[in-house]
């Protein structure tokens, strides 16, 4: 039993992989929601849906986000209509965000809704947000707070971050099922996310972090660091903010205590004694997912990596 | 000053006509909302959408509803994600019900989320909803209540009907500027909607019938049968089952007290007598709107018909 704690979309390319080669029943993903947002009165769940479409073969190539060959006629319309459209919902995608605002609507829980939307779409995998209650994350810039979607996808994250909270994580619970996903897993997966916006509100919520600890499960995680900066997004950004290096030694830093090994890009085969030094074996091999083929070969050094660990 | 009184698609085009020829600040539109919904957790607005869409020019023509030129990519995958999908809501079209329940949802009222949606269109005329209270047009047939658009739209008006109520009305208010756009006006035309189900939800807010009286205005209607049966729609059912008989004399006797002329097709000119009976003046013209050209010609008919009268 494998599970995966992710965020983003490179988290969602990870996830991909792994499925590629993992039966469904196998595999279980844990999915941040502290990016959620009511957008035009419905509620998007963006880290969520990256998967969702991921594991559904429909997640947009072209973008990287949002669904496969989606138009975007009604967010024009709703623009002429007055109505914010920084975030850009397409047509296909709106239907995602309809359908779960109306099974929220209805008394579902999220972990409810999002298991209607894997069985409509085909999605056999577990999906779990990491909690049915309300996390924001708030990213504190000089000019103020703002959500995570106003930073990532409305500034661009240009702001400098002076913090960055997780509203509500202290009184929310785990979602059903996953805490137990952890602490019963045979290996539990951290993807290539950003450490901080992307994993770090799943490790927020009270019980992840000792279930880490406690579980008898290797605990792998994936930098999302490569050669000194961050694949895609403010991961570089977030880990300096919280006083970690930029590097892989960085995110073993920010992971120390709770994973086993850290999967590195080749090109930083140099940081393997500051990776130690955060008590985590290092394992080196190509995390840069330009195609399916990268894909599927990470995810099977990642498991390669258990077997390895295990004899060890 | 004009005041028109409308439901229906039929009611839309009717209201186009009118303003061709009439200048925008002369001319309010007071719409049924008895057939508003809930769809998909948005606040739609049939009657009032028709009108809006008619007079910013982007009715679609093929259908005779909905926004013009548009697709339906959602719908078609808010059916394969479960959700119903009978009332069609095309991608265009979906911004204007997101937009309102948005701005309803702000605090705004539905006559309020109205004059923003003409703005943004340019629509220049006062549209205003008949009231800003939610009143429900149910159908009871034989086989149990339905909401208008289930009757109308997912049965097709097939049931028999029993009945017809306006669920709220005892205890609704004309939205503001209703009242007094019929008591001041010089002119109150009533479209050629259905007079049960699109006219009857409006006369039926405490005060409108009162205010018909106590105007000054002629009131005009145009009669939405022609040669015994309605032109679209389950009008002819619905007169029948409130007793009236199928025909421009029974649009009179519907409407008795309330008008002082009926415009009606010239193949019903033998209707004369029977019209007269029912305290109204008849007078004959083509109603049937195939054509814009119909559509002005009958709105012009009925800005001659009050000199006529006035002269009578």
């Amino acid at each position: 039993m494998i599970t995966v704690l992710t965020g983003g979309t490179g988290g969602a390319k990870f996830v991909w992989g792994l499925a590629q080669i993992v039966p469904p029943e196998q595999l279980t993903v844990v999915v941040n929601t502290g990016d959620d947002l009511n957008w035009w009165g419905l509620h998007v769940s963006p880290d969520l849906d990256s998967v969702l479409y991921a594991l559904a073969g429909k997640l947009s190539r072209d973008r990287g986000w949002g669904y496969e060959a989606d138009s975007f006629r009604c967010l024009d319309r709703m623009r002429s209509l007055g109505a914010d459209g920084w975030f850009q919902l397409g047509d296909l995608d709106l239907a995602t965000h309809l359908r779960r605002t109306q099974l929220l609507a209805s008394g579902k829980t999220l972990t409810e809704a999002t298991a209607e939307l894997c069985r409509a779409m085909g999605v056999k995998n577990r999906l779990l947000p990491m909690s049915d209650d309300p996390v924001q994350t708030v990213v504190s810039t000089p000019e103020g707070d703002l959500s995570f979607q106003e930073y990532f996808v409305r500034e661009r994250w240009k702001p400098s971050v002076t913090s960055v909270r997780f509203e509500g994580s202290d009184q929310a619970s785990t979602a059903p099922g996953v805490l137990q996903s952890i602490i019963h897993a045979d290996l539990v997966l951290i993807a290539p996310s950003n450490p901080v916006t992307s994993i770090g509100p799943i490790l927020a919520i009270p019980g992840v972090r000792d279930g880490l600890r406690c579980s008898t499960a290797q605990v792998i995680a994936v930098s999302p660091i490569v050669g000194g900066a961050a694949v895609t997004g403010p991961a570089g950004d977030m880990l300096k903010m919280r006083g970690f290096a930029v590097s892989a030694a960085g995110v073993a830093e920010c992971y120390r205590d709770l994973i086993d090994v850290l999967i590195v890009d080749s090109q930083d085969e140099g940081s393997r004694p500051q990776i130690e030094a955060a008590e985590a074996h290092a394992a080196f091999t190509n995390t840069m997912m330009k195609s399916d083929d990268d894909r599927i070969a990470l995810a099977k050094f990642a498991l390669a990596t258990v077997a390895r660990e295990a004899t060890r």
